[in-house]
């Protein structure tokens, strides 16, 4: 768990409105690791606790883009959830990521991030979809990237409202009583979804610009050296035409899109 | 571990080529974990074997970004490596991610990826300075993301090299006899150093081209919808300005950047 202490805080406010010297060594920075952010001196909004969402067949950059920005915003504290503590495996089998925390332990967060990958288990989990319904009436934000959006969906979060999702399950998102929008990220009240995988990172900054303001989120685009130069200019389904989008879901693999 | 069988490659080939249709349904996609590669058909420019180093203080997103690219270039396998199996701790605390085989294990690998992070527990490790040393002598490619680079500096891979690492410790490459180009990354030779954190995902798209074309790194790039939109435009130094370059690394937390 990751937060940032008073004194911290204080020196960041300093920074942000220009005045930053060096006294980042003087100050302690990470509290011990189960801290519980309800015992500070400051209010949710301003100590934003982030609750992620994990699940066997996870996306990992769909929970690590926006991880990497918002576990940076002052004061956040971030908490891995799913079903069990301990390893779940990535979409594809290669990479783990580890769960701090159950379900049952977590009953509240200022924003929930749901990630995709193959969601069908996250879908038909009546534990899961539930915890999302009820973590959801408390939440400032409740934010998906990729397939992740139809989870939210599942959990009858998306009607009536515009959203993304992953360029392949476009479609998928009417059935949710959704209606796709072809964004980056799109924010319906308090709801934000982003479109497939890299696109949490765009998400992510906006978001950090809700959670603190603009200069913290410039300042976490650098932190993150967040200047996209590509190789090429084929990341949206419109700009790689219909041959390259079929080549694209072949190489997915697809199991749960 | 993901591998692709020869069938699929087959349907890949054919894709490549414009005339793919159907099929993928039709045919086996994940190798059991564990598979060999060198029991498959196909020298080691055509399924590349990717080992991507893990430790204790990684950056998540350095080794998460060229993850989501690499794995998915036809028959590649990919080997998350460390110090011992299990997991290891996020350069904040928050997050693990799961090695699932030792340094002793893995002896030989056509890419290595070495992420960035608070890397000084690697730097001053024989043994996986040694192991690294040892893998590069054989490797196509040797890759790093964001501080990444320092690794390989200590390892004495980037002596007369030019190379990039994360702005903020640009200056350090001098002391490994490297010369630092602020470029999203540099290709010298067979080493390929790519910037901060998100730097990885252009950089393995770069890779992806090599070790496959570039229509396949086309569509990985419509496959992990990289279609980059920064709400802002302050992901490099220069465009950030010395107050936003402040805050930014008192974000970062910092450990061993």
């Amino acid at each position: 768990m990751f937060t940032v202490d008073v004194k911290r805080r204080t020196v960041l406010r300093a920074a942000a409105a220009g005045g930053v010297g060096a006294g980042l060594a003087a100050t302690g920075v990470a509290a011990p690791a189960g801290a519980d952010r309800r015992t500070g001196t400051d209010g949710p909004a301003r100590r934003p606790r982030i609750a992620v969402l994990l699940f066997d067949g996870v996306t990992p950059i769909d929970a690590i883009g926006p991880y990497e920005v918002l576990c940076r915003v002052p004061g956040a504290s971030m908490l891995t959830v799913g079903k069990r503590t301990g390893p779940v495996r990535s979409d594809n089998g290669v990479l783990t990521l580890g769960v701090d925390h159950t379900l049952r332990d977590v009953r509240w967060a200022d924003v929930l991030l749901v990630p995709g990958g193959n969601v069908r288990g996250v879908q038909a989990d009546p534990a899961m979809i539930g915890w999302i319904q009820q973590l959801h009436r408390r939440t400032t934000w409740t934010v998906s990237v990729c397939t992740g959006a139809l989870v939210l969906g599942t959990a009858g979060l998306l009607r009536g409202l515009r959203a993304t999702t992953y360029w392949g399950v476009q479609t998928q998102l009417a059935q949710f009583g959704a209606t796709f929008v072809p964004h980056r990220f799109v924010e319906s009240g308090r709801i934000i979804t982003a479109a497939g995988m890299s696109a949490g990172i765009d998400m992510a900054l906006h978001l950090a610009a809700k959670l603190a303001d603009d200069r913290i989120a410039q300042a976490l685009q650098l932190t993150v050296q967040y200047d996209p130069q590509p190789p090429f200019d084929t990341g949206s389904p419109d700009k790689a035409g219909p041959e390259l989008q079929r080549l694209a879901l072949e190489l997915l693999n697809p199991g749960g899109r």
